[in-house]
């Protein structure tokens, strides 16, 4: 057992948004403010740059019942940042300025909310405060939609995004049924290296009508297989579904999204639109038939409506583990998930992880995971996802409406 | 009282799905099973085009339990069409057809659920068959999220799409104030001709926090005025959020969606992408900010995961007095609502309205009910829309995914 630590925590976001980051912020925060080690809770605005400018929300202000609400809504109520710090040994101006701020406030605790390079950045203050001496727990919380943290089973809002495109796929797939003419619908799908969210497209095909086909970013694209692989299906049924990662690319690693083909636009132009819209249009010309380009963009990562039961109490269990960790003398770890199987039913259990071990290194879908021809997914996949999507949550409504948190944000002076 | 008429029924769906179609066909086949004067219940395959092509689905063989389904399932279950029919003063061909098929089958209703041009079909059948003298109570049903039919207060499916474009707009503009950098985001919405759909983004705003612009087609846009407004808002917030009619339109009557301007692509190749991509392009170009535009695309009217409980009940209730006043010999008319207020609450009785009244003439919104610089609505809209998003169905889930209606579609012979 550690001594006890007394002073203050700071809380930040950190990343893209996902549909329960703020769950997490929740269970941090909670624990934080019940904790009687921690002196003051201290929300940082848009991530580390709100440390770096001294910009910090007291949390102990908050009306708890607001704060509940944040269970609910999605986005970084905090703020997010996509802020790349330096490495202390090259440029430690950063750091200097952070330890500052940790000193005026006599900051003990720190708690980091984001992917990859979040956990780098917990990484580097971690040993930064360790090397000058600086007694403060750092303690990293996952959150990545794009489910690419290693070292983790998953990761929260992940599930939620996979639900979320899950039942987007399967009322697409209705709507794309209804005429009795032909017609071949393209929905691109967030992830540039992974394909886990491209992939949980294949559950609405599992489970009633999805994809025909669904495309991932860990294998090599090829437009004439592709158009081949449509081809098929639009002779077989006359309609086509298609799953794409937006991360698609050709052999030589250049993303089909970012590419120049003559199909498209000989003279080279900037294209409008993304990915859908770009294969939609090589889709047309190819086969003559309707086609639809769809991008669910940021819906995918927000639709907190359609979050996870399960993916909202682990990303709360997650932050609120961080803290009861951190007082208990655990620093430079991240809060991690291990699966396991409870009477057959799903179960995860929480572990630690060392930030050096997981910042920086990205988790993508097994090979083995996909089926041959590349084109969809085997039911490894499937069984794996589909646990995390489980539970409907209670959603606070007014009008029926969402009822987001409201935070004060009363600036720390 | 009219004399009892005995004898086949016929349903169909027409025009584009909604997220409550199948409600108001689960009103229409449950009435008409139940009901002693119907001897069988045919659906048409893909509307009109089921009848005149002899493909009729036998509903009295559906499981019960299946056909409840449908008050949950998006889009068409028995599949839609666009079929234009001819005048019959012009082109009796296909009214032959159908007067062969009603006589073959012994079809003495005909219950045709859709918008605009679905009322107009049904008309021109109730007049031929009243000129050759063939007994058959034609009724129409109806149904679009345009919500633009003539006559009555609302059109069932319209209240679901602006549930979940008011829901969106919410999460959207959550997602798009995350970081501390200027940010523009441009949600593209359905409605070609009427503003209700993109009118509905304001409820967001009304009960939290939405679009900070709205235009509608029921006003001509002015790309100038538009950027001014845009201007305007980001000097102020930093953050812009708009929705757009896929409709608006410049005062010549063309539609900004089509517009060739020199913003976009000089060389006047076609566009990727929808109008969304298109502003945000303009916008960019402008501002210089990071602009993002997303198309709700299909998803807004497919979207029964985030329907309203009153939207549904509604249809299936419009579909159900369909039948009910066909039994009592009422035909030649469209079941519409009329909005009443019962102790202070929102109620809607049924009324019927002559086909020959609502066919082929567009509701659009008031101008009296967008505001004084057309960028925005006023209260009487927000009053209008509130009521008919109100209420979150059961929605029937199996591993946490839509479990929606399998039909067995056993075609009549």
């Amino acid at each position: 057992m550690s001594e006890k630590l007394i002073g203050a925590a700071i809380f930040g976001q950190s990343g893209g948004p996902t549909a329960v980051i703020n769950a997490s912020a929740y269970g941090v925060i909670r624990a934080a403010l019940d904790a009687e080690e921690i002196t003051k809770v201290y929300g940082a605005a848009n991530g580390i740059k709100g440390v770096l400018e001294d910009k910090l929300y007291v949390m102990d202000e908050e009306d708890p019942e607001e704060l509940k609400l944040l269970l609910h809504t999605p986005s970084s109520a905090l703020g997010s940042c996509r802020y790349k710090i330096a490495d202390p040994e090259k440029d430690d101006t950063d750091y200097k300025r952070i330890l500052e701020i940790f000193k005026k406030y006599n900051v003990r605790y720190f708690f980091y909310n984001g992917g990859n390079d979040s956990m780098d950045t917990c990484n580097k203050i971690s040993r930064y405060m360790e090397s000058v001496g600086y007694a403060c727990r750092v303690m990293g919380v996952p959150k990545t939609i794009d489910n690419d943290l290693y070292g983790t089973d998953h990761c929260p809002g992940f599930g939620s995004a996979a639900k979320y495109i899950a039942t987007s796929c399967m009322e697409i797939n209705k709507d794309a049924r209804v005429y009795d003419n032909g017609m071949i619908t393209i929905v691109e799908i967030m992830g540039r290296h992974a394909g886990w969210l491209a992939g949980s497209a294949s559950l609405a095909t599992a489970f009633g009508s999805g994809p025909d086909l669904v495309y991932l970013p860990e294998t090599d694209f090829d437009m004439d297989k592709f158009l081949a692989d449509v081809d098929e299906v639009y002779k077989k049924n006359g309609k086509v579904l298609v799953a794409v990662s937006e991360g698609i690319h050709y052999a030589d690693g250049s993303f089909v999204s970012e590419a120049k083909t003559s199909a498209t636009d000989g003279f080279g132009h900037a294209q409008l639109g993304g990915l859908a819209a770009m294969l939609a249009d090589i889709v047309k010309k190819h086969t003559g038939a309707k086609v639809r380009g769809i991008e669910l963009s940021l819906l995918q990562r927000c639709g907190a409506h359609l979050a996870s039961a399960t993916d909202i109490e682990e990303a709360r269990r997650s932050g609120e583990e961080a803290v009861l960790q951190a007082v208990k003398g655990v620093t430079g770890k991240m809060v991690a998930f291990e699966r396991e199987s409870v009477n057959g039913e799903y179960a995860c259990k929480l572990t630690l992880l060392p930030l050096t071990e997981v910042a920086n290194y990205e988790k993508k879908v097994p090979l083995s995971w996909i089926n041959d021809t590349q084109n969809g997914m085997k039911q490894e996949f499937i069984d794996y996802v589909l646990p995390l999507i489980q539970g409907e949550p209670k959603l606070p409504l007014k009008h029926s409406l969402p009822r987001y948190a409201r935070l004060k944000k009363v600036l720390a002076k």
